[in-house]
This record gives C-alpha cells, structure tokens and sequence, in this order.
C-alpha cells in the first residue's frame, strides 16, 4: 500500500480533526478539521488535511481491495481518467522511430516504457494501455522494417510492463489493436481478424483488464475488430481516429457509433487525429446517434495534445508539420482543464489522450475533474492548482501569475512572427482502395520515393 | 563495453568490407565495403556499415580506455554535446514544482531522474550534469517550502546517479551551482561564498569531472561562485543566463566574460533565459571581449528550448507565458540543427541546452554535428535523418516529406488563429538592492499576493 | 466619344497595322501589325498597339451607339463590372460618418462624390450606383441625427452625380434602396412598403436605367422591396447581405433566392457583410436553389475587400475590428483578381464590390477578366500587369518583382506581431422583433450606452 | 470666409453665451454658455458650441487676416499638421503608375490631386504640399517612360493645384524636391544640383510659402538640395528617408541632422520608409544630435502608415510585400493617434504623413492634438471622437463599441491566417555607386529581367 501525497488550492470543502503526525509535509501543522469529500465520489482513503495560508494537504492511500472493473466504474458514474499517447512521447524520449511507429521498445527498452507508465499513473491515469499499437505482424514487417524482436514478444513484454505499474496504484489494463496495413491493402476479412486474434491471444494469455480497439479510419474494420475482440468475454471499448465529417468513407459518427453497439463494443468514442475540441464534438454526434437508435454505450475522448483547427477529414496526418513541427501546436494544461470540463459536461466519462500528450497534460484532466472524483493525482504533489506553485517565485511579477483567472485568459505567443497560425492540409483524396495505398513489405524505393516527392511539389 | 546502433542517410564517406555477423540488424545484407571516418574526428570504435538502400548502419563501440577530461576534449577542437535542462523536463512528468524550481526529486525519485540521464546520454550528451539546480541550503528552505530531505543529501542523490549514468557512456559528470537567494537579498560576500561551499563540498567528496557555476544574472554573483569553486582545483565553466544588453546591472556580455576568465574559468557561456539564437549571438560578444583582452578561453551555450524573440533584458521569466504557457514557443528538431550549426560556426564546441530541451532535441544537436564528430549518438537507432524515417508512413504524402528540403522550409503553424505571435514581456525594471526582489523564508501571504495581483493588474 | 488608354502585358493576341500618329504615348514607335481581338467579346472599338518591349498599347473608344441595359448585356453573355461601395470610401476621405452612414453628402459635398463615381468608372465599372444607400427618411431621422437635407434632395442629387459620370463612359445607372429601421422596428408591409416607394418615385423621375434592392439581412424585407421596384416596369436586381448559413431568420441561400426570384427580381445575389470567397459560395447556393426550382435569373455579387473567414451569421458588423480597425482585413489587388476569377467561373456575370473597395480593388477585377471581355479599363493606363510597372523601380530588387509569380504566391505579413490573426466575433444572437432592435428616433442616451457598455463587458 | 463644423465629445472646456441662430445643426438646442480656447493656442475664430447630451458643436471660421508663415508658426510653439502622401494615395484612386511614381497626374488629371488636397485640408492639414514628387527631368525619362508633359509643366500644374486648395482654408504651399536618380548614377555634385535648380525655378516664378528637400537616403544629396533651396530665400525644410541606423552610408540620425541644419535647413526630420514609431525614434536622435552640437532646429516626420518592425535600414521598399501587398499593415485611425501623441511629447510640431496615409489618418492626428491646438478640423464634422458616431448604429452591440477604451485596447485582428505577422526584407546590401544601382533612361530589358529574377530567387 503506497501513500501518495497532492497539494492543491481549497477545492474540496473538509472538515473534521487530524493528527499532524500522519502527513510529513505537515511537521509544523496543527491538527485541523477535515470531513468527508463529496458523496458517492471517492473510493477509500485516507484524507490529511490542514491549512497552511490557503492550500489543503490530502493523502491518499491506495485502495485496499479488489479494483474495481471498468464497467463498473463507468456504471457507477465514475470518472475514468486515460493515459496518454506512447508513440509520440517516446519518440522524443528516442525510443520510438517517426515512419514505422512501432513499439518494439516494449521488448528493447522496457525501462523507459516502465517509466512513461508512472508517470501516467503518477498524472493520475486509471488505465495503464498495452505499448502495443502497430504491434500486429503485417505492421512490424512493413517497408522494409526488420525487427530484433518477434511481434509476440513485443506484445507480451507490453503487457508485463502495464501490468506491473497498474499494480503499483488503482490502475486497470487495457490490451490495445489497432487499425492494420492489411485492412488498406484490401485483404479479405478473414484475413485481417486472424491478424487481430493474435495479438488478442497475448491478451488472454496475460488476463489484461479489458480490450480497446483504436484508431480506426474506417469503421467496418473496427467493427471486425470489436467482433474478435467479443471473443475474449472481456469488456471491449473501441475508437475511432474520426472527425465530425465521419469515415474515410463518409460514414457520419452517429452511424460508426452505432455499428460498434452493436458489434459489441460497451464503450465508444474517439482517439488521436484531432484536438480535443474536435474530438469532443464528434464524440457528442456518436453520443446522439446511439441515443436516437435506441441503444446505450458509455463514451470515451482520448484526443491529441496538438491544435488541429485547420485538419481536413483525415486529421493531423495532412498537417504540413505532421509529424515533426508540431511542436507550436502543443496544448498547455490549462487547455486541458478546458477539454476535461467540456469533455465531462457533454457525458464523456473516460476521459484521456493520445499523441502530444505528456504526463502533466494528462494531470491538468484529474486536476480539473478533482471536484467531481474527490481526490487529486499523486502528481499535484509538484503542481499547485491554477499556478499557484509560482506564490515561492524569486521574481514578484512572476508571483503575481499565482492566479487561475491570469492563465484562463491569456494567449499565449508563438515566438514565431514568421510562420502563419493556420496551414494548408494535405492529403491526396484517396482512401482504402486505392492503388496510392496499397502497403509493401520492402522499403520505399528511391523512384518510388522520387515520384511522391514530385507529386508533393505539384500539389504545393 | 556497450554496443549502440545508430542509422544515418549517407552523410559519412565509409569504405572497407564488414562481415555481416557483427550487426543485427544487417542479417540480410550482404557484407560492405568501409573506411575510416574523418580523421581525427573520431574517438576508437568500430563500424558496421552496408548499403540498404541508402542508409548506413554503424555501430559505435563505447571507448575502451578511460574518458577524457573537459579541457582535453576541448584543448583538442572536439565538441562536447551538453545535455538539457532537468527542471522544466521533469516539470512535465510530474516531479518537480514550478515555482520553487527545487531538485528534490533527485532524492525523491531517483528512478525518474535517472532515466532522463539516461536518454540525455542516448541522444548524445558528453555531460550529465548533476540535478542540483537551486540545491542551495537557503533556496531550499525559501518561501515556506519544507523539505523532507537536506541539501546534503539531495546534492549527493544528484551525484550519484550523474555518476551511474555517465558510466554507462562516454559522459562526464559536472557538478553545478547557480545563483543564490541571498545575493538577491543583499547578503555578504562571505555568506554568499559559504553557501557555494557547501554544495562544493558534496562534488569533491563524490569526484565530479569538473564544475559549472551556471544560470547568473549579475557577473558579480558569478565571479564569486568561480573563485569557490577554483578552490577545488577541478575544471571549470561559468554561464550567466543573459542576453546581448549584459547582466543585470548592464555590464556587456564582453565585460563579464573578461571578468569570469580573470575569476579563474577556463570555459565561459551562456545558459537558460533566451533562444539559441540569441544565446549564440551573446556568446559571440563574449569571445570578442575575450579576444579584445588577450586572453584565451572556451565556449559553450546552453539556451532555452523556446523562441523568445521578444524577451527584454531578463530573459523568458518576464515573458507573460512564463512557465506554464510556452508551448507555442517550443523548437523543433530542425531548429534546434540550425542552432547547432550557427554555435559551431561561432566557435562554441561545448553546445548543449536548458529548460524546454528534450532528449529529441539533444539528438538534433548530435546529429546536426555528425559530419564533424564522426558519429551519431545511440538515440538516432531511433530517427532518420532529416524525416527519412518517413519513408515507412503509411500515406503516401507523408512519405514525399522524408527529405531535408521539405523540413527546411517549412513555417509550421501554431493552430492558434486566435492568439498573438509576440508578447509583451512583464517585468518591473527592478534587480538585487530592490526592495520587491528581498526573498524570504516564508510563504508569501495572502496580503502580500493582492499587492502583486493589483500591481500586476495596473501594469497591464 | 472619349479616348482612353490602357497598357498591359500582351494577354491579347493582336495583328494589323498602325499609324503610330493615332496614339500619344507611341510617337517614338513605328506602326505595328494588329488585329481584331477576341471574336464577340469586344464592342466597337478602336485598337493602337505596338510592340514596345512585351508590352501593348490599347486605345478603347467609347461605344459610338446608344448604351445597352443592363439584362441586354447579361442575356448575352457579358460581363458586368460592378462599383464599389460608397459610405466606406467616402469615410475614409471625410465626407461619411461611421454610425449613422448615411448619404447627405450626394447633397453637402457633390465634388467628392463626383470624384469617386470618376474613379470607379475609370477603373472599369459598367454601373453607377446612385449614393442613396440609407437615404429613406426614417433612418435619416435615426437618433437624433438631424439634417441640413431632405431625403428627397439627397436622393434625387445622388441620381444626378451618377448619371453625369455615366455618361462619361459605358455605364449605367442604378437606383438602389435597403434595409429599413421600420422593418428593424416591426412596422407594417406597408409601412415599409411606403418608405420604398418614396426613393423610388425619385428614381422613376430622374429615369435610372434599373433598380438594385440591397443589402437585407431578412428575405422577407427583400421580397417586399422588390414587389415595390417592379412597379415602375424596370429590370430589378436583389441582393441579401448574407452568408451561406442563410439570413438572420434562417432561411436558406437557395430558398431566399427563389422567393426573390418570384418576387420578380431577374438579378440575384449577395452584396456586403462577408468577404469575396464566402460570397462566391452563398451565390453558388442561391444558383442551385434556383436551378433546383426550375427557374432563371443572372447572378451577382458585390463583397466586402475585408478578409472576414472567422465571421458568424451577420457577417462583419460584429467582428470586434468593425468598422474602425478593419484595415489588416483589407484585400490585396491579387486577392481581387483571385475573387475575379473565382466568381467568373462560379457562373456569376454581375461582379462588384461594397465596403472597403477602392477604385484599384474594381480595377483588378477588370485586369483579371480583361481576356473574356477584349478590353482593358482607362484606369490601367497606371497599371502594369501584375506589378509589371515595377520594371520602372529603381531599386534591381523591388524590378525583380515584376511577375505574376511572385505576387500570386506571396502570403502578406501584417506587422503586427502583438495581433491575432482571427477574432471572436460579438452578436448577441437576436434579430429583427427583438427589444434590442427597436429603432428610436432621438439619439441613445447616457443611461442606454451605459447599459450597452456593461453588457459588452460581460460578453468578452 | 468659409464656415465649417465639427462634432467632438467635451475635450474643450468652454464657456459663455451663444445666439442659436448661428448655428444651424443647433436648431433645437437653446443658447449655451461658452469660453475662449485654452490660451495662446488658438487663432481667432469663432465658437458656436451646445451641450446636446455630451457633444459640442463648434464652428470654425477661417482667419480673416494673412496667414502666418512656416516658422512664425513654428517659432510660437504652434502645430503644423501636414499633409499625407500623394503617389500611394493616387495610385489606390487610378492616377500613379507604381514602379515609375511619377506625378504627371498634376497635368493629366487636375481634378483628381486638387480633390486630394481638399480631402487633406478638410482633415486639418496645414500644409499643401506641392504634388511634384520624382518631378525631376531626369526621374521622368527613367527606364523608358515618355511623357505626354514636360517636367515644367508638371511642377507648374502641381503648383496651381497645391495654391489654389491651400487658399480656401489655412494651409500653406510647400514646394519639394528628392532624390533624383542622378545621383544614384554617380552623377557630380553640379550635375545633380542643376536638376534640383530647375524645379525650383518653378517653386520660385509660383511663389510658394516654403520649401521640402525630402525623402533623401544619402544625406549628402540632402545637403546638396539644401544648399540650392537656400539661393531661394524661402524657409526650407529637409527629411531624410532613413531609420535609426542612418543613412545608405551609416551616418548616424544626429550626424545627419547636424549636417542638414549647418546646410542651412530650419526644420529637419524623417518622412516615409518607417512606420510612425520608428520615424518618431529616429527624429529623437536627430534631436539629440543637433542639441548637443549647440544648434537650433524645428523638427518634423512624415511616417507611413504601415507598420514595419522588420524593417532593414532601407525600409519599406524591401519588404516583400511593397508595394501591392501591404495592405494588412495599414495603420488604423487609433494607431494615428497615438502617432500624434508621440510626435507630440518627442517635441516634434511639424506633424504629418507620407505613402499610406489617406485623408482620415491625418484627421486622427488633428483630432488627437485639438485639445492643444483648441480645434478640430472640418472633416471631423464627419467623424465621432473615438468611435462615437456608432452610438448612432442599428446594432446594440456595435452602440456598445463608442468609446475609447473599446479603441484603445483592441488588437485588431488581420483574417488572414494563412499569412505570418512579419517579412524577411530584401535587399541585396548595395548602395550608391553599386553598378546594380546605376539608372538607365531605357525600360529594362527582357535580359535584364531575367537576371533579376534567377538573383531574387537564389536570394530566398
């Protein structure tokens, strides 16, 4: 049983008396009335409190039993806090290579994927993802990507690492299948679920928590996805990568939605390719779909941390900076706090993120939504509330940012007076079927390569 | 002895045969002809190359004998590639506190501060520095922020695992100290040189490579640090975090760097407070007052991560999205090349980073400079050259961006219609002697904080 | 019969020959070969050329023949250049007032309104709009704002400046009348009705040669001003200053124009309140809706030159800049010629302007479609093709921009690097029936702008 | 004696009685109390004021006796508003061809520059400045440019134009000269005064009030033109189009100025090339300059109105966007203001503005400055101060807007957000005596062309 320790600005109404010898931080404290956090919200723990100016001191213990499934959570109308995206964030740690995408650093270098895991936890995630997107054989093998490791043991090394964080705070497993190079090179459906059950063999072998299918263009191969994921008996969430315009085949998002209900899925939604506003927005047309069919589902946002107003259908992939000057783009936390209040108002209940997101993004949601759940992350131990940590700045003007009306009002600059603040997406019009599409095992050849590089200087 | 692999477009000119045994990743090559890197560039390794289409694989053979000191590297024109800065990087995953900037976590959390060494290392660094910023007993204890651990002890914690890291690479370990509540609160010179020896104490007994007084904001404050820190007969740098206006107190970057070199520090700099660019242009001040002076010493920048062309003379702290807003202002791989290409061309070969830096921007500085050093650090296993990673993507347009030339041009945009391009810096036209910048034990209080807010309000 | 004179780059393909004593500017050329231009494009005119360069020297003779009207020219195929509009371009020079933007000066200051119909018509305008845009008399009445004219003698002086200039050139004139602060308040059809047919009765008098309706935010407004102008026997064109959300009630583009269309308008479109792009695409719709219904009309459309793209359903009005910081929204020359283009090829024959255009904006239009229509305007005599008069410049670097190249791929910087590049816009989502809207008579008290005030306040 | 009205809001106070009768917008209002003008300030003139709600109604008589000249006015610490530029605004209008920038519209098209001299008068301009800029024999023949009209009768034209506007308010007749393309062709001393000597035989024979030597980049031809406009008798003026690095050859602001007044200039300063901001900055040097040398001089600026901080030392002329692409960096009415404050309180008090400005940026400056100078101009009869006309507005929310913290705080935004907010400028480093700089009487070549575009594309 670890005990975690959160600072943050009076939020929580408390009463009650505690021994100042329970909280270290609180050596010079006096005892102090605390009470019960809001009703219903919080699993058990612990609460030390005291005030000191104006911040409040919580500890939280870890929950002593069983975790709780999560189905159950969501039934309960608990708030599921996400994990963020792996890729992207271990891309710039120098784990993950930009092009192919894989996750061969599960098998490589678990360390550093062991860590990303803390750090989410420690941001106050309640799911700990398998690193195992792209991990299906057809995807490891692509143009021309050999690999040290077998896409076996990626995946199981993926679950072992989930699975030893999650047990070290109240953390569920999610094994993860993605979208396949199979599917856009029009192999047959057969085809493509044989390479989804194996990776969902791993799973079962391993006895992760539940399942998510993610990152879908086109729903008919999430349907296939959720349908072998069925299989398995283990509660199925499956995602979309989305905008409002629907599919890559123009598939509107009420009706994805409510061809994944029925395939199966208990929990729908979006991930990646947008910003959370976007995605937000599409999660809420999903949301009207399956209601106005008659069904019921719970609902699941894990968006970009990049601003994507200027995306066509196909997402922050025609991005003229995608993948790599991306960077003016980054959402801050308090852009966060805004996508956590806005996802939570429109029923969103899993709440996380995918690519851009880094662990104190994914604390600035369980910050945001602390009054509801009735506790904060471990993480806000190094976060005071709204800035307030800059109250202990040198600098008095600095002091004076202390403030959560200073940073919801501020626009932020760019530094960058020669770049414009919207671009021009890419993107050729063309999807699933088309011969542009179509993957190879072998590496781009240097006339292939000359002849989209033509291609792109023409549509510039 | 470690084996890292690295990939690279044709940059090296190799010839001489290799049998394919040695590599992995070569199994299906056939062996290929190779020769020697640049003369003198390169330190004992063996390379691994073959002709896949048009990448080479090397593998680079950490160096057998003992490590060579700081100025023997530099006394021999290689380049030293600096690391980043730890605070603002473990900012983000949750283990330090903005505001009081403290390094606490190195003590806390060794596992986290040792695994950012660790991709530090990965992506090229010669230096670990020890995460001992603002370890100062009296920093420490400011503003009612107690600590669960002593200076002493954080300071040793830090030294340890820049030690364990270093070891695992070709890095040495620098010791730093950085300026002093007390001299903004007009402390003696003898208090403020007690302080520095207290921490200096801890780098002798853990035998640090050489030391770094780092991040000043008057050269005064520097001069001191340097002469403790003479004391100890190690190597030493000496870097003040401002821009092309001088310190503080207007003395110019030449004047201070003529004042640091007589203190006693054979390399001299600038670190934190602005951009690459503006750190490479006050560097080149520096020389020339140097120069101007008949005297001799080395060079190094450590710049922030951020583009800071509107900052006054304080540096990013004034800037109104300082620290939690900054995002937008965030470099990318490739400004971080050009960087590294205009510090070299200035003459600096001690070339690293401060607040802002990732370990994908320390592998852009390593890989900007591969032609002079003769090789790529380990990290780059993990990235193509100029985006040629791209060339696995899946979309076909996205491949037609793996070329230097796409990159290179590019504006990227900020996603961001609705924000400015540049600030207006804060700031109160205040230094050391001022009454608002005294610094106290005490949290600030809730009296204190509605003078700031008010005062700032006016000043907006 | 005026002579005028045009140069352009050679976008005509002529042959003939030429006795250079017929054209000032060529005396020091010889005769040169010539011929007719575009089959059926061009009305009877006299062309000089000569090759001095790659440049051509064009004399237009004014028709010799009484003027076609105005569905004469759109029946078979021309091209009308509309006008720009009058109330901002005469604020900029002095003689309009921002607020009430009413027309007194037709009657105060007829030199100034004289000059610009000129500069209008020497740019290329085939119709003289008569400057009576809010010339009935209950919005010169409108809050207090007393007159020195009557409605009646600003109304019939207005008629009298654009047939003087129109006269000067092929150009007709139009009577136009607008929206109605007694529609804004809820009176009555025929109340409304009255105030039309009060302008009207002048139009009929001074015998305009036809009748625009204008600028109406409702349909409804519209349908009863045209069933008004249709009395007097005289084409009518309509125009609603919409976007494609439809107006202020909701009705769609397509539905407005049909009922427009069957209130007896030949000419529909859109004038006003949205910039030339998003006027283009309301048009298309309005064409569709009237195709769809089995029913014909010619198009027009006369935008804004302000760059409105973050605009909400009422156009520019509540943008935060209207109407006193617009200029960073102004259109470039080469956005004109774009919109030219773009409107041509939507199928739009009637192509103008309104707010922000002055006379060079119209000129461009005339130089984009000088090939479909044979001829230059007077105007381009001081006008080089796509900057083509810059080979004259004196400094290599500004001559090195003389082509089309440079001008159509260039992206404008604003200087304004502390400004967004998008806005908010106000609105307090209420239209006509509203209490907000009721017009008043006497001019707004202290009390009612101090209510106004705070609202705003609240809303940003 | 002409009469003329203007609106303000009370920024005069004013006392004493008034027979209503004198005033015709006063029909309704009773008789008010009113006052003289601050003392000193104004010239005698009548005062019709009433308090209807918070306006005051004023008429201004023009003076009944002989205007005062240049420096009499100077000389009494008066402000002299002048005037805008002439070749920008008649190129928007259709009268100047850019590239040549000639001013033959003076001959060919009268009524055109007398009506922009009415516009600049009717603004509050005190200065009537003689449209003979480029006027010189050999700038008219440059690159191939026959003229219809001798140089002589251009500068004539332009003479009767400027006198007969200035002669119905008080305003009076400057006659100006600049830099000629001689001296850039490394023409002598005599050669290049000789130019300068036939203009201002014409200046003298037409009897104009004073003399302009402007818009020189060299301020050795400055002094050349000073010295021949000193044969004259008349009061003369000189500008230099140089910011605060000074002039093509790095002579400092202050050298300059110190150079021109020993020359024999009374007034020196800055016209075009800079944006209001730097010009104000650089006249303070020049200031500085002349001070500390121990001479006297009346200083005066004549910015753009474009906002150019990403100038180089040449100006406007090498941002990409000049000249058909700067509109985004128009300067609003507001920014004007605060232009005329700054000029202001620098000690400048001959006021006025060059390229961009139209008729309602120098009524902004009038306006700003009425409060010293005790009056408002005509054309402010037309214009609400800080947006108070919109009180009169359909819109609620656009009523909301009359007032001048609305104004002062906006940013406006530019609805381009394909763009960025600053230019990289051209120019190719090279000055007079450059063989890239040499003038040539015939147009430039299609060789000639060539090579400037293959070294304009190699340059970015």
């Amino acid at each position: 049983m670890t005990a975690v320790r959160s600072h943050t600005t009076n939020i929580l109404s408390v009463s009650g008396t505690l021994n100042k010898d329970q909280c270290g931080p609180c050596a010079n404290s006096a005892a102090v009335t605390w009470s019960a956090t809001p009703a219903g919200a919080l699993r058990p723990v612990d609460l030390c409190c005291y005030h000191h100016h104006h911040h409040i001191i919580i500890i939280i213990m870890a929950p002593a039993g069983a975790k709780k499934g999560i189905l159950e959570r969501l039934d309960a109308g608990e708030i599921v806090v996400g994990d963020g995206g792996f890729v992207f964030a271990l891309e710039k740690r120098g784990y993950v290579k930009a092009g192919p995408w894989t996750p061969e650093a599960a098998a490589e270098h678990p360390e550093a994927v062991r860590q990303l895991h803390r750090e989410f936890l420690r941001a106050g995630s309640n799911v700990m993802q398998t690193f195992t997107f792209y991990a299906s054989d057809d995807k490891l093998e692509n143009r021309g990507h050999t690999q040290r490791f077998t896409g076996q043991q990626i995946n199981e090394a993926a679950c072992d690492l989930a699975k030893e964080v999650a047990n070290e705070g109240d953390a569920l497993v999610a094994g993860g299948v993605s979208q396949t190079p199979s599917y856009l090179s029009c192999k047959s459906e057969n085809d493509v679920k044989a390479i989804f059950k194996k990776q969902i063999d791993v799973f079962v072998k391993k006895d992760v928590d539940f399942l998510i299918a993610e990152y879908f263009e086109h729903v008919e191969e999430a349907e296939w996805a959720v349908q072998v994921l069925k299989t398995t008996g283990k509660p199925v969430a499956a995602t979309l990568c989305i905008g409002p315009e629907g599919d890559l085949n123009g598939v509107s998002p009420g009706d994805c939605a409510v061809r994944l209900v029925k395939a199966g899925a208990q929990i729908v939604g979006i991930n990646c390719h947008f910003d959370p506003e976007t995605c937000v927005k599409t999660v809420k047309l999903m949301k009207e779909g399956v209601e106005k069919a008659g069904l019921k589902a719970h609902y699941m946002s894990q968006p970009l941390a990049y601003h994507t107003p200027d995306c066509n259908c196909q997402g922050f992939i025609d991005l003229p900076e995608f993948p790599f000057s991306l960077e003016p783009r980054i959402l801050t936390r308090w852009d966060m706090q805004k996508y956590a209040r806005e996802a939570y108002n429109a029923g969103i209940r899993y709440i996380g993120g995918c690519c851009g997101f880094e662990p104190y993004h994914v604390r600035a949601l369980a910050e945001e939504l602390a009054p509801e759940r009735g506790f904060l992350p471990a993480g806000s131990e190094k976060h005071g509330n709204w800035g307030s940590g800059l109250e202990m700045h040198t600098k008095p003007w600095v002091r004076a940012r202390a403030r959560r009306d200073y940073w919801e009002k501020l626009k932020p600059a760019s530094g960058r007076p020669f770049c414009p603040s919207m671009a021009m997406p890419d993107g050729w019009g063309v999807t699933k079927g088309h011969a542009d599409l179509m993957q190879q095992k072998e590496a781009t050849s240097q006339e292939q390569l000359k002849a989209l590089f033509d291609k792109a200087n023409k549509t510039h």
